[in-house]
């Protein structure tokens, strides 16, 4: 019961996302890499076992070989994969974003939609973290009761050279912004974006950015993203509710008291602070994608995502809230 | 060197702080007290030995027994007391709020400006907390950077029946904007107030309510008052600079595990939460007053408060950010 | 109803008492001192406004202007000014011990069980600490069951250089036995200690020392006396119930996120971690007193700590388990 | 290069394991099981696909389809089978206890040595649990000194109707015991059982039990062990430090503040608190018996626990001190 598994796009995700599959997570196999740099997918493959090179991610969802596809290309292209993996009925799980415009998010909904069931899973692991999923959970208790506010807080220590001002949207609050809807179980109606003092640290970047986003049965979702904040990559979250509020736990493994005072570690990167959520993912993917599915994240929530971003982009240049108008949902969605 | 105190106005918070200074702090008498209601002023005398009742607070402040005076009166009436006493020359504590209009608040900034040294302290009691003092010593060591954000959250198990919406940035928020200017040692340029989803608790009240504030050097303030959140007094602030965060810590005395979890105490109300504060606040004040001045808040905190909240309020109902304008800062009041 | 004080003993415990009735808790008026040392009781009486100078503590407890009595001098003494207060019929607060022997202690059980009413308090100020207050309320109210077992930690960064070997038993581990009698309710039974590997940084001394005390219903105490532990001084207590336990929370203001982890302070000596519960022990003392008697421990516990140190000083000499044998306990202290 | 297991003891812990390399842990395939139990053998088997049945544990080994072995039966049964896995060369992962005698780890040590390498790791899964080994690395990294004291908190909820009184040491206590040794990197010379007050959960148990072990550089091991606490499974560690002490950290999920206070989990049985330090031991196992050998805790390891913890139920039952004394540690183990 191995799910034959094909690889568009091994650049780093990719090339992490094979790494977990045949070293972490058991119940799949490698038979197939394409890249649009030839020579990567060529020294990829040779240190898979069994995996052949396909020159384009079209004929590696063709390859009968392949049951089922990962999509970690560029994002300008994860449309055309995905719309081929839909075509050809074959599960697909695509990085964020789905799409890189609305239309083709759009599109991609129509052919699922089209296809009669769900086959695409988008890479919003944060769906998969023990500690969101404790807070849903919270909230699902009464607890708290209604949720009203999610503050969320989005730290990184620094960011790479090629990282610009709108990725703090597109890239970075896009996690923000798709756990607040799972948490919530709401969709966003208006955004706004405030950017505070520069950190220094950030050269030409907005940075920090303090995103707003009204859901549509009123709840206030608040996204800080501070991406040169040194200390560490930290996620936060606390959501108040009418009569109590559920906090992220910090997550160090031990206190130590020395000179003066007591520590913990806060993670270092995403990898720390979400390996165990990348592995879930997976799990979850290969047991739905080996029943001819996927778990999760759904096109729908690859959608929102894109369309939010793209309009907190414009509401930040705009220093305006902006109104978001999202098309009807396809009924494959609903639940 | 006991100084010699009466007190205008011995409703309830006149009467905590009279029992404040004969039973918990040193260094006072109280001589005399005045209050709207005879029969009020008459039955607390009765119980404070050596206390006489003056017929008005202009009486009391007259009074040559009378080396310094608190008003707790009805905020309306603050101007006039706090105006007597700069006239003659006597150490005023002023319950929040200094004033309650700009144009009241404005005529102290100048009484006291002729006078020529400072004789007014505003009741804004966080700035003498622990708790705070130690976020502005950790911004001032350099630890966490320039502050770029203050998140500051102001949480009441629930509301009296006279708590009107307004109240949320006149009573409650205050507090918060009063501690921001003093952390951040800036000043508001602008203010927004966001209402998301109502909790169902709080009857017509707007509540919780999401402020903004910009201050002059870029910082954004964000205040959070859910004033009917059942589970405590909670009160939470966290300062995001450019290198590292600093948040209160949590002021539970124990931890219980039992049941499944652990668990801690959240204050009940203000007093447990803010009680040595109130202390440390008369403390320094005796001490300052002793030498015919005042300590902590002055009044141009007083006004800079009245001015915002007005704004706020405004800002509230019409749904904009408002600009902030305040007048110049006399000589006084500048460090 | 102001308190008439007199203070035997004005080193630096007495200076500090002294200090805190003169200008952090009121109530009291300082009208005598006296001290071995004359020099230094002419001093201490010159900075404090209407206190004379007694040449003996005898002259000051028989002194007709002095109501109640602090006795802060050499421990080897205070059994000689505690019964002469005794037979004065006034309150005395006396610091630990309350005698040096076994036989002193006695002694004062007997002169004010034939007095027939509490004068005397001993200076056990962590019965005052609301920390422990709560631990004791918790088990009270059954959330965790019986207690089984209490492990108090008793950490100091460093000690002076006439710190002794015994000292950590008679000076250190002396306040973790009676708040573990005060927090049990019970009696110890016997003692063993045992010696850890020793701190390089301690010198001649047994540091770290664990000591086992058996209670009399069966509950265990064990003790951690770490007294050059560098990091800070930190009190630390839990206890384990039958079905759950209660563990001292730590005492930060803030929390600091900086370099990689997040931090907060632990206290710096005794006087930061215990100043209140020192304020709270002088308050309920003066109240006492004012009224002809006296708050919190009182003569037996004094006995009972003197009695198990120095039993507990021979246990670690022979390396063996010794059982602890107390007089009968007078009928004035049966609860 | 997958490794072919073969699994002798399919009863709850050895479908446990099967379970976990069969869809959480990749690298293995079980290709055999047996056990005394024939019916439950085929059982299991027949869940396993390409698994087969071995009447005994001896022809299990002597398969030449198994690569490497595992030993989940009855304790009593380890050594046997343990034996014939080194005389086959295989390598062979044992659970708890190595052996049930002092004789049988004996003669294991022999023949282990005699063979030349490791073959055996034995299942302790603390020593590849985060937490621990972040415990581990801050004794390295000097940052609190040398290690004096490690308090050790084994508590469970309750436990099954066969634990017996000696279970609390041999079943329970031995996990301490061996991570003390492994957090030390240190060997046991002397071992004293208390016995507080009894738990009136724990019918007929001595629970809890307060074990005291002396370590060869003088290091003082305490371990609580409580099996029938209610409120959770919960491990504690802390090690006490010439400068600093270091402590395992909650595990909680998130924080949830209602009704008054704030609270988080604790776990509820050992899946969840050491979920992830058994997939650890497999990964490494794996890796390590893919190359022939083992990983981890090993056979030594396995022959000290037996030792102390037999000891450990002598000393208890007399309520002495009993002093430890160990073989000559064979060159194999010698680090």
């Amino acid at each position: 019961m191995t799910l034959n598994v094909g690889v568009i796009g091994v650049g780093m995700i990719g090339q992490d996302h094979i790494r977990r599959l045949t070293t972490v997570v058991p119940g799949t196999r490698i038979v197939a890499v394409s890249d649009a740099n030839a020579a990567q997918a060529n020294d990829v493959a040779a240190r898979v076992a069994g995996a052949i090179v396909h020159a384009t991610g079209e004929e590696l969802i063709a390859d009968k070989q392949v049951d089922a596809v990962i999509v970690a290309s560029w994002g300008a292209t994860h449309a055309t994969y995905v719309l081929a993996a839909i075509k050809a009925g074959k599960p697909v799980f695509c990085e964020k974003p789905l799409a890189t415009t609305e239309a083709d998010c759009s599109a991609i909904l129509d052919a699922e939609q089209a296809f009669g069931r769900r086959l695409v899973q988008v890479g919003f692991m944060r769906r998969f973290d023990a500690q969101y999923r404790a807070m849903k959970a919270t909230i699902a208790s009464g607890a708290i009761g209604a949720p009203l506010i999610f503050n969320s807080g989005h730290r990184n220590p620094s960011v790479p050279g090629y990282y610009t001002r709108d990725m703090a949207l597109t890239d970075t609050a896009v996690h923000d912004i798709d756990i607040a809807r799972f948490l919530l179980d709401d969709e966003p109606v208006a955004i706004a974006v405030q950017r505070p003092r520069r950190n220094s640290r950030g050269g030409e970047l907005s940075d920090p950015l303090f995103t707003l986003i009204e859901m549509r049965e009123g709840a206030l979702v608040t996204i800080e993203t501070s991406v040169n904040i040194a200390y560490g990559y930290d996620i936060r979250g606390e959501i108040v509710g009418e009569t109590g509020v559920v906090t992220l736990a910090e997550t160090n493994a031990i206190v130590v008291k020395s000179n003066g005072g007591f520590s913990g570690r806060v993670a270092e990167d995403w990898r720390e602070r979400f390996g165990r959520a990348f592995d879930a993912e997976f799990v979850e993917w290969i047991a739905a994608a080996s029943r001819g599915g996927a778990a999760g994240p759904n096109a729908w929530d690859g959608y929102v995502a894109t369309v939010v971003c793209d309009l907190g982009v414009k509401a930040m240049e705009a220093g305006e809230r902006m109104a978001i108008k999202l098309r009807e949902q396809p009924t494959l969605y609903r639940t």
